[in-house]
């Protein structure tokens, strides 16, 4: 029997231009659905797990277009709740050489924005499951969605399910501050976290010496370091981080690493 | 020397399916800028006359794509407003044979509703102008939206400049109370008025005996005494109407009728 | 709760040219994935209901392709079984005006033809199962695949499920008399029954006087006629047929009929 | 007067995802049609030489369009014969990156497979042809195929015409010792082999010390030594052989070598 | 063994807008190459005959590109002369209800005009032929093109080859003066003459009561009145007329007739 | 105030084949227009400086799709003339790997190149302009635009306008010796002269020792030789030139260098 990993998270329209055109050049846009957790539902099915994901969309055909793509890769989707004004769009300008993708959103009075933990049964969604996973993007969209992300992560640590946050933070939708005090709450929760240096100080208030993150660097020692006091503080069992390395917009490197005991 | 017709009102980005496709089956949407104000613009440029539009639209690569598209069509741009939120969106998805179209609006929030007047210089839009055009959608987004078709309809009406409103009743926007309290105020300076008989019902508040406007058949005696009531009370020059007729989602016939003196 | 559906036949990739091509002409296909069981359920899905299909693909990225295009319409695929050589294909050539359209069939050897009941779980698959529906191709493509039929019916009409048939005979695949005599006993436990007066003779020998199945118009005498033997040998509770226009190649009517008591 | 040279094989139709998409992704394919020996007499017409393929292709709509596509190139297909089941097919999804390229072949019961050599006119073929070209992929086919291969080489060695052939190893097509045994047949009516060290031990038989062929690194003395003991048993006038880097799924180098006298 | 028709005339490269865009809108063009002699020996490549084209090209790969279009439906074009300046070109704007198709010629220039009959093997050419076809658009490129034809025409005749011609006349080319003076020449060594009663005035001087050939209608006692003089002068064995329908943009009706002995 | 560039140079149609495709292979072009003068123009609007561009273009749909063009990007095109027989088109093979990139020009009888001064109302169009740009192609072209080229310059500078020149020798339409002496009057009108040592030898006359430039290496002290020498003689303000490198057909790198005092 596969393994069943429910995740958490709001699913965007993706409406990217082809060829490399401008946003200004374009009679046409490649159009997706997806965002962090629902990429990683996706993922996991086309490795043969049981992916199941969780989330709010409207109740229109746009609404179930976007469900409809991730059950075209075989995600279990019938816990997605409907209501709520509109789904968040996103637009992608992909760069080449010199030129830096652009990316414009619109996402702001999303239906997973307005969103009550009452609208999710919970025993159902976790009953079998193995593993659950969500983001920081979740919390920062509302004061409701950060409500929903802690009622999820509460109710599959009840039932002894295995949970992972990817810390990810995003500026353009809260502070450091809020996102401090929101994240440290979540992070009692977690087994497994997911974030670079960077995210482990905007998001958790981490910090260790010699490091610039925006010189897209990794000091090893003081990640080493960090994540001892990360530990230390949340006890999580692994923490893992990306490290992506930007050739040019269009030639990307990728590695990653994991901490352990 | 060629008419100078200006236009006032909101610009959308409509994403369309192609090859009858599906919202669930398209992996591509077709992509085009527009609404009732801007195409008449361009449609006017593509008959020699010199079309300008006035409207507000986010400073951002996509409220340009959306400026750059009427560009294309020779319409003078120099007057739109840069600001505010995010571009209006409506979806559309063409119906064939017996399946209906279906168009989904995503357009709450757009740059137009939160505008103001004063962003505008009337004598520079109106400079040399020979004719001014906007529509009852307009003033329904909001009301700041409505104050500004009134500025624009009075600032027209004082520099002796032909106007015309095409009335456009939208019921998802506002309710008939609101819009006739609203249209009856902007057709004093209004001397054309475009629309037909559940129009001149919903936004104006006129109707004539024998008339069920959701039959789509025209009542001819009726519409005369309705233009008649519509001319005293506002001394319209002209009055206008269109008259589709819907052999099927991908048939459509198409006539229209003028009334005057 | 909605109903549960359960369907079982093949389902092929159909590659068609886009534009009104000729096979010659084209560098592209379409590329979908149907046959007349899989349809009905892709459609029900579409209607609300809970689709299942039952079926046998080979255990490729092709066959996977098969499966998940039916997840995106929300069909439950579980039970369809993994094996054999290959999907069947059907070419598809559109026809246009005067022309024809052209299909060519590259069915043999498929998964399906080599299959057996053993292979699926009649409980899971008929558990809440509101109603069974098959054709009659699938039959026809072997006798592995006519046992498994017989199979299916057996065991939804022991757990009292309404069965339906779709006769739809395929003179490439079979003889009328080895047809006849395979859905002479198929019939014997189907509930509704689907075709048109020329089906019901090349698939169960049924024939009326004055009708002349190859002139497209349909003998409403003699249809009640064949209507009322099929009832009394088979005890069908209702037999539906649709008939077809062809005014040109591209450009149809449609309608149909149903009979009961 | 341009040289002639006639090739023989199997021509498949190749089905490849567009813009880097995976099977379960694309709504459309690439179709294009073509083979080893096919190719090669495509490309010789365009490099201004007389190129005729001749092969078998089924008697259809789907078999013309492969013979029209090497037209398309001017090359001779009037001696391709017509019959036999289906033209095979192969699948394409081109890698990216990390991700290796997949080919799912349905080559199986292809026409070119079940073909005898009476339907061929070796007098009209090799009229005024300069040299012959086929691969170790057609003999693989079925034993028929093999039949015909040997009567091509024959009767163009009967003719004094050059004759050439590329291993092309096929381990999903037949063992090694069949390989061997079949090659070897057809190699005493060959004086240009095409083949590198793998293909010439799974081919031919022929092993030196030290090279692993697996790596895909060239020992330069090993194949020289390969190459001395191919020319004493065959009397071959020339040895030639590719190598290819493989960087990545999408990034490759190409380089080539001809061992002779 | 098929017949073997030979045609003579211009290609040229045909630029048209895709799904009904105008020309300002598209930032793509389909590309196919054709004119009224290439277009027949292609169509007859269709039915099974041997077509073979005569024209002259252009030195380049967009010469090539001309004649591979021909090969890919089998067309023989191994006459085709190459040189002079370029290939001509016309812009294809398909209509669409009421709006009218739009072709814009950019035809000046072309090779085909700056030719010499002496570029051309007559012996080879008419090898076996049967059948010799062209049209009055050539004789109107240029005196020399004139020349070209009178030249192909006898030398069919002189060897006993069925000849026709398509009157199309094409007053942006030549006067009908001019027409009806090299026509009158030409129609000497002409077996079949296609034409309606338009092109029997312009490009020959015939003429009969009650015609008014702008109406779009047949008469038919004045088109037996003009078929009988046309015999008289030129001794032709068939003339055939098409006559179109044109209930709008997009949607015709097509017939044809032949007038004999 | 933006600031305001005036260009001057040909417009033509750009039509190069889609995803690497050979001409040969290619059911379909892409569509831009474009050339030095009018892609600096638009260029420089998009980096929000107000462009206009001056040319003479047919008064036919293709010229006005030309215009249209560049209005997307914002180019104030109201000074284009209209008239005259075509617009040049250039076919585009993009190159891969070591295949080159193929350009096939038919621009000769452009409008352009039948153009008047006259045509121009050099007050309006230099009305509040800042600089003048244009290339040694338009005065290649005929005549009449080399005299068209040096009544712009003159007038641009009678006004204090900068002007620059692209040197950009073209050997397909003139000879070196026509170049020098043309050009050498244009740049007694010029301030900002752009081109490589190579353009500053075949253009005007100018060499320095030691510099071999079909090798595509930049010798610093070469270069400084030859912008002393044409400062002196032309009193230039600044020299700039580009270096590209060419990796592959696919990949290149770019570099640029200006000179001054």
């Amino acid at each position: 029997m596969s393994k069943k990993v429910v995740t958490l998270g709001e699913i965007m329209m993706r409406l990217s231009t082809p060829d490399f055109k401008r946003f200004v050049q374009s009679d046409t846009f490649d159009v997706t659905y997806g965002g962090g957790e629902a990429n990683v539902a996706a993922a996991l099915c086309n490795y043969g797990l049981n992916g199941t994901f969780v989330s709010k969309v409207p109740d229109t055909a746009i609404g179930q277009a976007a469900i409809n793509h991730l059950r075209r890769y075989g995600v279990d989707t019938k816990f997605v709740a409907r209501g709520g004004n509109r789904l968040g769009i996103y637009f992608l300008e992909p760069g080449a050489s010199m030129r830096a993708s652009q990316v414009i959103y619109d996402r702001a009075d999303a239906s997973i924005a307005d969103v009550d933990a009452s609208e999710f049964d919970w025993n159902a969604i976790f009953e079998g499951a193995d593993w659950f996973h969500t983001t920081g993007i979740t919390p920062a969209l509302s004061d409701k969605a950060a409500a929903l992300t802690l009622a999820a992560l509460k109710a599959a640590k009840e039932r002894g399910i295995t949970t992972s946050i990817d810390l990810n933070y995003r500026k353009k939708l809260w502070s450091k501050e809020k996102a401090r005090k929101t994240m440290s709450e979540l992070c009692q929760y977690v087994d497994v976290c997911i974030g670079n240096e960077e995210d482990a100080d905007t998001s958790l208030g981490f910090t260790s010496k010699g490091t610039d993150v925006t010189k897209g660097e990794l000091n090893l020692d003081g990640f080493k370091d960090v994540c001892k006091q990360m530990k230390e503080k949340f006890n999580f069992k692994y923490i893992a981080s990306t490290l992506r390395e930007s050739h040019s917009a269009s030639d990307n490197g990728w590695s990653a690493l994991v901490c352990y005991n």
